[in-house]
């Protein structure tokens, strides 16, 4: 099981698919965002998690394109929502056409990407759609609750982390699953699976809230401290408001939510508290917490080690990544 | 089988659908549109197709509901997207909300239109999603052929007619469609009663067009004219343009896709020409058409004559309206 191979594999029976002609404003944006490419991690989760079952592959293929066309649909959406112009280092959809199209193109994702279910075993299909629609439900659910916390001034950790759980992590943890039943696996494996993938998809969200703030400008792939200057409710700013003394309160509240006057300085500024306040190590343990949490799920799950070594890898690799 | 009981029957399995709780601004706009009424006429002809078959109408009430919040997220994203203040003299979810929420509760009534399917029987469901799916699309590209038009300078007749059929019509086949698959029908005859609804879907369209210009303002729900204010290219105004002698040309350029200096005027100059050159029998007769190919549809349909009525005398009920 060669990861480069199997994305190979992923991308090659992305290229072909046909969402459709005509009018080519509700087709051409489905090409363009699918063909911006991404690490297609959830295809690659769904034939990992069939491969620890089976060596047949090849039915799991269509499904697992489905996870990623969903995707690709909520990124969609989710620009349009949040008006970010770039995507990929390239124009959103509601940027290079408009709104309209981006929510009608956005809308025809979805339906394709339960299309693509539809060549699951006829015994597996209601169970396996019931959790996709699940799972879609929850995404949504996650989305909501990110834009609900822009304007809360109250949000707990223990919201922050529903959220990107939903938002994030559930995907992850269906693809997984979707895959284990595809292969064949036991529903308890399979949920074993899921929680895997809801564990590693949490532990990686943080890691993308530390790489914001400590990641290597030149190897993560967007503006370090970005999080920061925009006063985004990230886990290490909730958990710094939380554990905050008086004086560093006053800081903090005279950079978050104010007119940013000097970037560099209220970025250093914020990033001081946080080392004073030790939320790196802090974050860093809550991450290994919600790894070795997911590892135990994948320990449970009822296959010889060998086979669980390529997921195990990719996991890694996930937790490992700087950018 | 009484038309309003059968409508009482489908609003009061709508009434307790559960479609999610948390966040409320996901959830809220969905249960807001639905309560907000309607002819319930997609899970009718559900209902009443299935019932050309069987007397069991029990199984295919919840699927009959999937066509019904389906329509709904068509409503929502649609008002969006033309950017309605009102849905059946309400406010529309992205005016009472906002246009992220409409967005967002719309791609969740997808999921749960989608959900609502999955108790059809296991042999059933693939081909049932495959069609709904295949609907679904259309739909959208029924709206967009519909936003083009609006910047588009030159569409024919066949082009609006095919838009219609997509926008609106396909839904109702579907619907139909649906009856019949889970009436245990044949293939075939499921087919028959598609087109049926497909036909009864463009005349039904095509009546609406008519009555925009010809209603009574009494009892027609919309202002009259108002197609003619806001320059809709309908089936009327393409066919007056096409059949416009040159100073009736003159006249129309004058009037369509100019500022409006005075409404009445205008509605009464181009509702002049249209008498001029008989745009009401002609409209007329090709909803005639329409209904008597769709009667012969629902002709060659395997059944008893007696099992076919109430469907007719709903087709009956739909072209004779004034509302």
């Amino acid at each position: 099981m060669d990861l480069s191979q199997l994305t190979d594999r992923i991308n090659t029976a992305l290229a072909p698919l046909q969402y459709g002609e005509q009018p080519t404003a509700l087709y051409e944006p489905i090409r363009y965002i699918m063909a911006l490419g991404g690490k297609r991690i959830r295809p690659l989760l769904t034939l990992l998690g069939a491969h620890i079952f089976t060596d047949e592959l090849e039915p799991a293929l269509k499904p697992a394109l489905a996870t990623e066309v969903f995707h690709n649909f909520t990124l969609l959406h989710d620009d349009l929502m949040d008006q970010a112009p770039l995507r990929r280092g390239q124009a959103t959809v509601h940027e290079k056409w408009n709104p309209n199209v981006a929510i009608l193109s956005g809308d025809v994702m979805l339906v394709r990407a339960y299309e693509l279910f539809l060549d699951v075993p006829t015994e597996l299909l209601p169970h396996v759609l019931r959790r996709f629609s699940q799972t879609a439900a929850e995404v949504c659910e996650g989305q909501q609750w990110d834009m609900n916390f822009e304007t809360e001034t109250e949000v707990s950790i223990a919201q922050y982390l529903d959220m990107i759980r939903l938002k994030t992590a559930v995907l992850l943890g269906f693809a997984l699953e979707l895959g284990a039943l595809l292969g064949g696996a036991s529903r308890q494996d399979a949920d074993h699976l899921r929680q895997f993938g809801v564990g590693i998809g949490v532990a990686f969200q943080l890691r993308d809230d530390l790489l914001d703030v400590y990641g290597d400008a030149a190897t993560f792939g967007k503006r370090v401290g970005g999080d920061i200057l925009s006063d985004k409710k990230t886990y290490l700013l909730l958990t710094a408001q939380a554990q905050a003394s008086e004086s560093q309160r006053i800081t903090l509240l005279q950079h978050i939510g104010q007119p940013v006057a000097d970037a560099e300085a209220k970025v250093q500024a914020v990033r001081t508290i946080y080392d004073e306040l030790e939320i790196r190590p802090q974050t860093e343990a809550l991450i290994n917490d919600y790894f070795l949490d997911a590892l135990q799920h994948l320990e449970r799950v009822a296959a010889p080690e060998t086979r669980k070594k390529p997921l195990r890898h990719l996991a890694m690799q996930l937790m490992e990544r700087e950018q």
